[in-house]
């Protein structure tokens, strides 16, 4: 029996909208972010792909995706776990900045690293700033060396792959069909390791909003096959739209 | 430390709506019913009672009451468990039906017994209707020698408490307070057993829809005290509109 793992990617936020850099910031859907996980569920409703656990992340943008995604299929009972590790990157002191504010300042050139280097940080959090983590109520039961004050995409990945390979890929041996809610960029280590991407590759993929993305796996999770659950050029369009996010 | 136990009931549904008989069939929450799960985060907000895990039923107007509760406190990312165990009373041949021809048909006191009389149980389904829950892809893990065809509320209770009992009250290892967002009857069953409340007495205890019934208990689950979390006047009236709805 094939194996099926769904990645959506939550949809428009408030801060998407007003373009700041969100990262760990605990923001909510837009309607049009909540019109696009309608949509994906109305996808695996088309596609007939079937759900049978959940996971998503700790921030509201990636779990009310996932709810309004359960609630169009009328499957609301499916259980879901969520997990600080599937937390978009983390932005650093960049958290709550205007992104065309930002570029203006620091250059195209500087914020595109920021966003898109594999391993390039932001400037890390005070301890005391009320945006560290270890400040918030959610994550006191996180090992403090473990919650991150800025990251990489590579710290991200690093971050986000313990969960994924120890937690969520074992539950292939009691499902066929996984479904995963969660952010930009902890969806791309999930991408980047499942296709063997490398670093430049994955830096360039956008995965697109509101469109699930399928792998198919055989019995023993070799990958067999993986799309986007909507036509050619929609995907291609919703892309760019990402693509061109962080520039003036 | 004190141990906290909340418990929600659903607001209004789509069919309390149209006064028909729910049970296990997965009607939406009506725009009031999520009026009132706002108004349930509220008030945990007002009173200051931090839930940290939380579980609830496999019908959506319970999943969504929580769903709403933990997003006005700002608090989705909370450990959500879901089970059939704590589901409404099923009511057999008798989902569908409007409580009012209902009423009429067999006349107040057949309904009232129906619905409140301990062990009285409504006409069972038949093993090929479509409402019953062996032909519902969402219980297909479940034994099914342990779903219901119908229930008395004594069935109802005795299908919720081994939940209750042997999942939800073990947490108190582990956190110090628990939310539990279920229906009228499964949350019946609990208050009877945390009160030793007798039959007839459980059977007159309406609990209103959108005020948090909060118990709480010493460390050794010893039960200290048991209030509503709003002021009197507001309950009394809430848990006398719930008597009447049976009524012609």
């Amino acid at each position: 029996m094939d194996k099926n793992l769904i990645l959506i990617r939550h949809g428009q936020s408030e801060w998407n909208k007003l373009n700041l850099f969100t990262g760990w910031k605990d923001v909510d859907l837009s309607e049009q972010g909540k019109q696009e996980a309608v949509q994906a569920g109305q996808a695996l409703l088309d596609y007939n792909i079937e759900p049978e656990i959940c996971f998503t992340s700790y921030l509201k943008r990636a779990i009310k995706t996932l709810n309004i995604v359960l609630d169009t299929m009328n499957m609301d009972y499916l259980p879901v776990y969520k997990s600080w590790r599937l937390n978009e990157k983390h932005y650093g002191k960049l958290q709550g900045l205007n992104k065309k504010e930002t570029a203006e300042k620091y250059g195209d050139e500087q914020v595109l690293k920021w966003r898109r280097v594999f391993d390039c940080q932001p400037p890390a959090l005070d301890d005391t700033d009320e945006r560290n983590p270890r400040n918030e109520r959610r994550y006191k039961d996180i090992d403090v060396k473990d919650l991150p004050v800025t990251e990489s995409l590579k710290d991200c990945i690093a971050r986000c792959m313990p969960y994924f390979n120890d937690v969520i890929l074992p539950e292939f041996k009691n499902h066929d069909t996984i479904l995963i809610a969660a952010h930009g960029n902890s969806l791309r280590g999930i991408v980047k390791n499942l296709r063997n991407m490398s670093e430049q590759d994955i830096i360039q993929f956008n995965i697109p909003t509101g469109i699930p993305y399928l792998f198919t796996f055989d019995e023993n999770l070799n990958l067999k096959e993986h799309k986007f659950l909507a036509d050619e050029e929609t995907v291609k369009k919703l892309m760019e739209q990402v693509a061109n996010q962080g520039k003036k």
